[in-house]
């Protein structure tokens, strides 16, 4: 498939997400009141961020997508990989603390609703993922056997945390707002403003995923193996 | 990969579907009182039942990963594939129904809810995926040009389709825990018998929708194309 395609569903996907970074922000902003770190609900304003930031648009980096990764010395990208979703890992974490101290401070049980359940299994699979990775694909020591072995596996569990993340990421705002929109006067029922507005944050973010999915299915813009001449590789030799 | 591993997937798969299916209707027939096809609160307890039997379960017959179908004539299988497509569709409207008669009688608005939104356009594309899917792959004056363009897009949306529905079940079961385990003495954050069984329901659904990613990623299992020898052959060749 052509690389101008290939650059414009790129370009569209990093825009898209900067677009979720921006609507999260504008969200806990303009609705409830912006960001403290002072275990109020003004730091739970931290945890849609963080998760939208770390668990979904910086996890979705797709480094091995682009052609240039193909050629020359392959270890830089790895440790951009590496940096990339140990910055994504460290925000989502981050995302989590704004959450407990909250319901510290405020004796509000942990991990009870069916969102919490996934979000925290979604960030345990992120955690050994991102460990395992490191051991096995980035320290020298590993032999090439353990790394083909792991490849797949690591592939996989990599679609399968983002989904998870944006599952976990829609049940979280549709949790939210059946919180925050409660009274009387402005039921979520009545989808006033910040209804409109996040849901349709959410489901820019289902498109996000769906273009990620997309990107990630064309078989043309996958890495090819080394040694293996496939189709994979039109997109490398048109863009030279 | 062996036949054994895709047969033993492949039947973990509709063992998971049908216990997701049988704790549904154990959850609202236990905690809700069960089922009556008159626009009340027993009505909606249609709406999970159907939704994870017609848009999660039927809806991944997963026919054409059975070695089976790929060979003698097609027809048959396209038949087949349709017609239980059809059958899982119509159970989706047939949830719709169940909330939109409850909503109906009790006054509440419809659709305004992250749930309902991402809910009500998977139903719109699972509508358009049938009715495309018919047109092109069933009706016989249909060029091969057209079936061969169509058929990625038929494919990528096959599995759009599934993602979204989970997604949906997940934050819609989160929503039902809010409403019903709303009172003082058994509040959801206490974590009642029935907030850690849907809960949990709601993971079984997650991890059946991780297996069948699991299944269609595994190359060596795909139908292999006509006339095209690949390694997705083997699995075939073992069976026979």
């Amino acid at each position: 498939m052509a690389v101008g395609w290939f650059y414009l569903s790129f370009y569209s996907l990093w825009f898209l997400g900067l677009m979720c970074i921006i609507l999260t922000i504008y969200w806990v902003q303009l609705w409830h009141g912006g960001f403290a770190w002072d275990g109020t609900l003004l730091m739970f304003n931290y945890h849609p961020v963080f998760m939208v930031v770390g668990s979904v648009v910086l996890y979705t980096s797709l480094l091995y997508r682009l052609p240039q990764s193909w050629v020359g010395p392959k270890l830089p990208w790895k440790i951009g990989h590496a940096m990339l979703h140990l910055l994504a890992f460290i925000l989502t974490v981050l995302g989590l603390v704004a959450v407990f101290q909250l319901h510290r401070r405020s004796r509000i049980t942990n991990l009870y609703s069916l969102h919490s359940w996934l979000g925290i299994v979604t960030v345990f699979l992120f955690a050994c993922q991102w460990f395992l990775g490191f051991v096995v694909f980035l320290l020298p020591w590993m032999s090439v056997w353990l790394r083909s072995l792991l490849k797949p596996i690591h592939v996989f569990f990599g679609v399968v945390i983002l989904s998870l993340s944006i599952a976990s990421v829609i049940s979280g705002i549709n949790e939210k707002l059946f919180f925050s929109l409660n009274n009387a006067t402005q039921p979520y029922s009545n989808l006033p403003s910040e209804a409109i507005f996040a849901n349709s944050l959410g489901m820019l973010v289902v498109v996000f995923g769906l273009l990620v999915l997309y990107i990630l299915l064309v078989s043309s813009w996958k890495r090819p193996e080394p040694g293996i001449l496939t189709e994979g590789q039109p997109l490398l030799r048109d863009g030279e």
